[in-house]
């Protein structure tokens, strides 16, 4: 019998293929971040900067952006529904979040929020959101189609192009589907998230319909992330879901396998409590049935995401007592979103050598840069690509923390980082006139390196 | 160009691993029950009964059990924290709650329950559930090695002793990774669901140290499901966590691999809040690194989830104005668990052909039948196995939805079925009534059905 073995789970013997997986927005930069967090708190004066200002992940209310009423009051009560019983509570509460909340309680087959649902959710609520993207596309959807997920998540790499506002150019996606199919590769989907992430477009009609059709000629799934289809700020622009400009050329389920990804994360700020749905159509009953059982694993979605996705798709209505109060909220938001962006996008390029695109929609900005070849040369040298060292060296001497834009699948030869537009309105000045100091001092540093280097070769 | 391709997802071309998978108590039987329910509410005179009892799942609050109070009052000022500022809210909550649902607030950065979390959950919800778990063993556990979890999960194949008061042998063990090992496998880890599912078992402390010196020998990781560590029924039994085992037989972190899952959903009924934790010790800190990053991946566990948790491993204590009722509650619900197991137990012992082992924890009963051999035959005819034969059997006559025992690895030529015991007191007499009744029939008709056709062979 062999004594003390090796243990057996080892960075050499763990699943080589959770090895490779790289998720940029927590990655590297987020831990270096905690870090310097810790070195905040235990040694102030060693950091240049008092707190980490947050950039690289949509999560709004961490950054200051509050809750919407109704939704809290109707979640609390849901929770604690001895509440609705008792008089004092109509003091507390909205007349509409308790009638919310009574006619939630009383779709549940127990009348709590305790126990396991079904594994899709509650059949009350897929309703209410069948019911919400009915309305919201003027063409039908069913409860049978929707299930409840804790959040969204998916990406899949082709290039944008960015002097072309990040539209998406079908000849682009062709030439990725043939390379991969010459590959050997099986290529079942297309994953499109509009408005995009990490580039802020909101995609045209036309370039919808573009997707639409040549997804359909190629037998691919449209893989649809929708979840930023409530911040948009473009003038212009309106949120049209992948279903409802295909339902729009007349292709039904039979000519198109759709899925469609919401949550309450982005437009609502609610990320932490795992609230979505996936719109599943044109899928057959037995591929379905298969889809079922994979979620049956994790026996359901939690109860709360549940209850919030189903009050972002039926939010009051006039008439409501909260209608007024809960527009108001949505619209401070959106309009600070607005400002925010505008501020950033400026700030931005403003900056030597950087360009940066108008937001569209969704939370991010994409700026390219454009930087000397000796920090592209120091960057090489540190064994890191250029958007990770200038990444790195704006975070050690701002506390800015941005995502390096090759967590992106970026076009080979060109440097970006994403920045969400999210810090607090009242700190963002204070941030963009620390950005601005540190890059002007990194071009400098790094010029005149270049300089140096130059002066040596001649 | 090719138009009209073939859908390119279909049950063909799906993932072959999706479709080997089987999750017995969300399987078929579950989704018959469904049917079975659509069609008392459209048709009710034709099904024998008016409600199905669902014995399938563990899910205690869906069949009528109440949510501990203090828990919820604490969630549901969580969620909408402008209710601690108002005056009637001391008419509304204990004290303690309140002073609970400030501290979880103020130990959140943003000092709200909407932003996405650490991945591994909020730090000082992840350090109350270190202290909970040092205070429950009597050795140290640190925040470092917990993880947050949306509720909890897993399964790995061997046979348990039924004679042995399902017991685990360790020389069936070692003859299942022998096999596992000459097969060409590389065994990793053990799984132990203690006290058991479905077995309803409380592994006794020398049992358990032989699976840890054993686990220690062989280099495997004990991966120790410990959900029902709150449900236990026997009076001479008593939960200790494996990691509290090895630490009594002077094991630290370099000498062996333990993972702990607990949840909130079995022994306060929570179960569709989804909340857990994962205790992991004795990994390095590069593998450590590797489940922060798969953990990152879906951002963070729901934050409701996290609070509960939280509550679960400090709940109120001596002087706080919840402790008494919160204890009268938790002692409710073990008493009426003991009441209802003893009731099935006995119902089902007293079954002709029926064995059933004393249930000492955990929320199933896992009874053995011993069916009349044209029983067997007529399920062979029917191309399913005797358990699935009877408890669809028992479903179609009673409304009463079992897991057949072959979801659960039952050792072959035996036939189970897992029973949950969480059927209302109110009912479970009427629902053992319909169940002796059923018995009896199906044996007289396979019996009969034998008598048959022996009489035909003669």
């Amino acid at each position: 019998m062999s004594y003390n073995k090796a243990p057996s789970i080892t960075a050499e013997t763990i699943n080589p293929r959770v090895k490779i997986i790289r998720y940029a927005p927590c990655g590297e930069i987020v831990k270096h971040a905690a870090r310097l967090e810790q070195e905040i708190e235990e040694n102030p004066a060693s950091i240049p900067f008092q707190e980490i200002i947050y950039c690289n992940l949509g999560n709004p209310q961490v950054l200051g952006q509050p809750p919407l009423t109704f939704f809290r009051e109707v979640l609390s009560l849901c929770d604690n529904p001895a509440l609705m019983d008792r008089d004092e509570a109509r003091a507390l509460f909205s007349p509409c979040s308790i009638r919310r909340a009574r006619r939630i309680l009383n779709s549940i087959p127990s009348k709590d929020t305790g126990g396991y649902t079904d594994c899709r959710g509650i059949k009350c609520l897929r309703q209410v959101v069948a019911d919400g993207i009915t309305a919201r596309d003027g063409f039908p959807s069913t409860a049978d189609d929707i299930f409840l997920t804790d959040g969204a998540t998916s990406a899949v790499p082709y290039n944008l192009t960015e002097d072309n506002g990040w539209g998406l150019e079908i000849f682009e996606v062709k030439r990725c589907l043939e390379e991969a199919r010459s590959a050997g590769l099986t290529v079942r989907a297309m994953v499109v998230i509009n408005p995009g992430n990490p580039t802020g477009q909101v995609l045209s009609v036309t370039n919808q319909e573009e997707i639409v059709e040549f997804c359909r000629k190629e037998g691919l799934v449209i893989l649809a992330d929708e979840v930023y289809q409530e911040n948009i700020y473009a003038e212009n622009k309106k949120f049209h879901s992948f279903k409802k400009v295909a339902r729009s050329l007349a292709y039904d389920e039979n000519d198109l396998t759709l899925v469609s990804l919401h949550s309450v994360s982005m437009s609502y700020g609610e990320s932490g409590r795992r609230g979505g749905y996936m719109e599943v159509s044109g899928v057959a009953a037995n591929v379905k049935d298969q889809i079922y059982k994979v979620a049956s694993l994790t026996l359901c979605p939690n109860i709360a995401g549940q209850i919030l996705v189903s009050l972002a798709m039926d939010p009051p209505k006039l008439g409501d007592e909260s209608f007024e109060s809960f527009d108001k909220e949505k619209e401070q938001i959106r309009s600070s979103f607005c400002k925010r962006a505008k501020t950033l996008e400026k700030a931005f390029s403003g900056l030597e050598g950087v360009t940066c695109n108008k937001l569209e929609g969704a939370l991010y900005l994409f700026p390219r840069l454009h930087l000397p070849s000796a920090a592209i040369r120091a960057a090489d040298f540190e064994g890191v690509s250029p958007d990770i060292f200038y990444a790195h060296r704006l975070l050690d001497a701002t506390g800015i923390a941005v995502v390096p834009g090759s967590g992106f699948h970026q076009a080979s030869g060109t440097i970006h980082i994403r920045c969400t537009i999210l810090p607090d309105e009242r700190k963002i000045e204070a941030m963009v006139a620390r950005l601005r100091a540190f890059h002007k001092a990194f071009m400098n540093e790094f010029r005149g390196s270049q300089q140096v280097m130059n002066d040596l070769r001649r």
